[in-house]
């Protein structure tokens, strides 16, 4: 997760949220209780450095918007926050990362049998949280949600070290990231009062959000440092997930597939790689792709009625798409 | 899981049931196919090697009893059973054994992230066919469920190398074990047509029949061999796992606790304690212990009427305990 520059942090479509995240917090913080002081208060620091909450923030807006009860959208919106934070703890564990957001990740203090068996209990939890919602397309929903999770990470983990078509791409990061957002929007219409083809607007604008995010924080991977993120620029690289702006730099004849591969195996080259890859227009070209998405998440909003909640899904769009370090 | 010898497993009890588990088995090798050739191999392997399905037998047996719809019945089972095999996946990983039922597990031939992110696929496939039976509260009690088991895994995690007393040995092998019994049989009795005294009398029965099923299973382990199980006797002592037998020892004066301890970190000292505890009847008191648990079991049944699908549940508690290497 990238974090959102000094100005964005006081995004305006946070405002009118505080109060509904503060009751987030403590609604995933009661969850995730298991009784146990020390693995408790690993995870309780997990999810208190949180970030930016923007899975819950559209269900709670999504839900607004669809004149929804708010006890079925909190117990969502902590239900899609805790799956996120459960994909998480064992995305570390696999990648062997140190720190995320600034905190040690949960494998580095436990063993890897409790960090398993903990991001188990918490996509338990979430799954007991979605079905507080009462009902069964919400559930289903939330199944078929990380199902598709789980073979975006399976297709990541099957393709590293190998550069993928956009097809292949879209396919990963919709399973990675997208389908979640999706199911936070989607999940609030149901609830709500959404006619079919509102719910399908909502799919629509979570699905391309999720996308335009995603291509966003792999296309800021570039240009990031370790002073800001706690990992060197061109991290998903180093570890053989190829991105967007390395399928351009491909495809724009820069380098050969063979030759990208081959200088990944050496470190210096590596190094030259990304600073080459960072001046040759890359990352922007694919700021760019991730504003299309944008404007396709934008238009899904059309057919609805305009007012405040619909200006602050707007606002969600611009501000996923205008992170930058 | 103890093998049954060659008698039990041609079971009476089996022999109505082996249409549906056939349909069970399709269902779910259907539901666990990723897409990818090598993955499904090792998965389907896993699948096929499955044991005697109890869990399942049980959902398929109340489901008759209260003459539930077969469709949502064959998909709890399926749930139930997927649900099994997604913790074995992660319990292998965690345990590090390289075989289970004379197949090699999934990390012994894929990454540990592999077989993490397997396991969590399994999880999410299980919420989905549980979810296929359209019930909020079929789907509330499955999550309830995957919550107590992981609950009773990292219970088992956090007391390695600690004598449990007897209530902290029943609340960790309820989790790890009993809490799927009680669900595949209530989860059916939901489906069917069963009053909430029924409800309740199926939760008693496949509550009491899953600790009868895991104190057997605690208490065979100490007579089981390398060559019937692929395991050496005591496998669970010996991985600090410590169960009724380890406690009676104690309890009865053989040993102390903290003499138990340090004789389990050598081996030599190991095998003769495993030949004195088999020696001095703690195995025998403990399978008196199963015993009483599935008469609970044959209680519960009691305020059901009669007929072959009760005599057919009650001989599965039979079979439960009955089992012998």
């Amino acid at each position: 997760m990238v974090a959102a520059n000094g100005t964005s942090t006081k995004a305006a479509w946070l405002d009118g949220l505080q109060d509904d995240l503060h009751l987030l917090e403590g609604k995933m913080l009661e969850a995730s209780s298991m009784g146990h002081e020390t693995l408790d208060g690993a995870v309780q620091m997990i999810i208190k450095a949180g970030g930016k909450r923007l899975r819950p923030a559209i269900t709670f807006l999504v839900g607004r918007l669809f004149r929804a009860n708010f006890s079925p959208i909190l117990s969502v919106g902590a239900s899609v926050e805790l799956l996120h934070t459960a994909t998480l703890v064992h995305d570390d564990l696999i990648d062997g990362a140190a720190e995320r957001r600034g905190v040690p990740t949960l494998h580095s203090k436990m063993s890897m049998g409790v960090t398993v068996l903990t991001g188990d209990f918490l996509f338990a939890k979430a799954a007991a949280l979605a079905a507080e919602a009462n009902s069964v397309p919400v559930v289903k929903l939330f199944a078929d949600t990380l199902v598709k999770i789980c073979q975006g990470e399976i297709l990541q983990a099957r393709t590293r070290w190998v550069l993928p078509d956009y097809d292949v791409y879209i396919e990963r990061i919709y399973g990675k990231t997208a389908a979640l957002f999706e199911a936070a929007a989607v999940s609030a219409a149901l609830i709500g009062d959404a006619t079919d083809a509102q719910v399908a607007a909502m799919a629509r604008y979570g699905r391309n959000l999720g996308l335009a995010f995603q291509i966003v924080d792999d296309a800021l991977d570039f240009v990031s440092t370790s002073e800001n993120l706690g990992k060197p620029a061109g991290n998903d690289m180093r570890q053989g997930i190829l991105n967007l702006p390395a399928m351009y730099y491909v495809e724009q004849g820069y380098i050969s597939d063979a030759d990208l591969l081959e200088r990944l195996e050496s470190k210096d080259e590596t190094e030259k790689l990304v600073r080459e890859m960072r001046a040759s227009g890359m990352v922007e070209q694919s700021l760019e792709v991730a504003q299309s998405y944008a404007r396709k998440a934008a238009d899904a909003l059309n057919i609805l009625p305009g007012g405040e909640v619909l200006k602050a899904l707007d606002a969600v769009t611009s501000y996923a798409v205008a992170r930058t370090i």
